[in-house]
């Protein structure tokens, strides 16, 4: 079972709430397990830039199966994964915020969430994923 | 004035309905008078090609403040801007769908569907404006 | 469900066996419902031009749920879908040899070839589905 | 001479038996001598990332003509390739996986493998260029 638009849109109503309770307006995208656009919503105020890269979070998240975050480490000049954000071209994100989506230990999609600290996006895209 | 995020969910509702009442999954999004992206969502069993496709009308929508439609005729062979969709990297797209959207005579944005034929897409999009 | 390797294997050498049949050495890939690739030869002697297009070919079919064959006329300058082939970067090709492959009326992935004339792409692919 | 899809296969095998010796699924690609793609096998549930990066693995190795293990140190910001993965659109990678194949001291392609630690990614490229 994959993800679908009504559970999609859950997901962005909490992270949405999140976003509003710490007070930074984000952008929030739900892809599904194949990596393709689900919903994506930008909250007033949102950078720009968080557009892309909270779609590609999300992204990432899926062609990772790992929560971005973790790539971070990975992807650091000393990291066994160092080079890797330059794949897919320039899509793969190496810093937290974005959260795969497991159902029964299966892959069905994930959240990416822009536009705050990283502490800030990974917090909204948990709220996000506890819809689930 | 510019779209907030507020008002692109009551464009995509409207749309969204037409498209239930017309029995197409459609891929609609909104984008605000820069082009960048508001808000996006893949109705279930919408084409994949489309996510890229209806952000990409949206685009061009606001790109050349017209309905791509227009730009279908001017896109030809023998159109006065036939080449023109290879801008900005393949972006522009040259069929209906995408409908600038307009206040007190200023671009605030754009609504781009894609999903059904053309003629379906335009009259989602239409629907969508109605909301406005 | 979702095509495995193993069944894409079974479909690549069913193509092979028509390709070699009509002496025309061919590339072919097969990708899963989400356009990602999961299997792909490159007969010897084939084109190199060819291994991008089967590629593109079967991604092209699952965004659209279509034979690429039906695009060709949708594509052309008077067609409905002029200019389509810019989305995905350049990644819809739309030409025959990507048909897409259903399972219960639900898609789970598409065959891609090039090699030959856009006929014989055809027959190939078919002659690959068949292993289904 | 140059690299067939026969043999292609055949390092495809003994690369495929080794990533399920080791219980990890992977994504394997080979290229000829050019860089361009001959074969590509994506093993069930091997990350979506996988496949770009297998590839290109391959390709680095004939790029550069050295396993990409050895990039990993060059690439870093104080070695003496600091930024090479940057070239060919992202293509270069620069952590292990991929090798480049050799026959008579004459570079005739290359496998690159993707989907485990950079070690595992390195012992199933090693036992597929053990076929040749």
């Amino acid at each position: 079972e994959n993800l679908n638009l009504e559970l999609a849109l859950k997901i962005l109503k909490k992270a949405e709430e999140k976003a509003v309770e710490i007070n930074k307006p984000m952008c929030i995208a739900v892809v599904d397990a194949g990596g393709n656009l689900l919903a994506f919503h930008r909250m007033d105020d949102a950078l720009l830039v968080s557009i892309e890269i909270a779609i590609n979070k999300a992204f990432t998240a899926v062609m990772l199966k790992m929560e971005t975050s973790r790539l971070a480490e990975l992807a650091k000049p000393n990291g066994e994964l160092f080079g890797i954000n330059n794949a897919y071209n320039g899509r793969i994100v190496p810093f937290g915020g974005g959260i795969p989506i497991f159902k029964n230990g299966k892959l069905i999609g994930a959240i990416g969430v822009s536009g705050g600290t990283v502490d800030e996006d990974v917090v909204v895209a948990k709220a996000g994923i506890s819809a689930i």
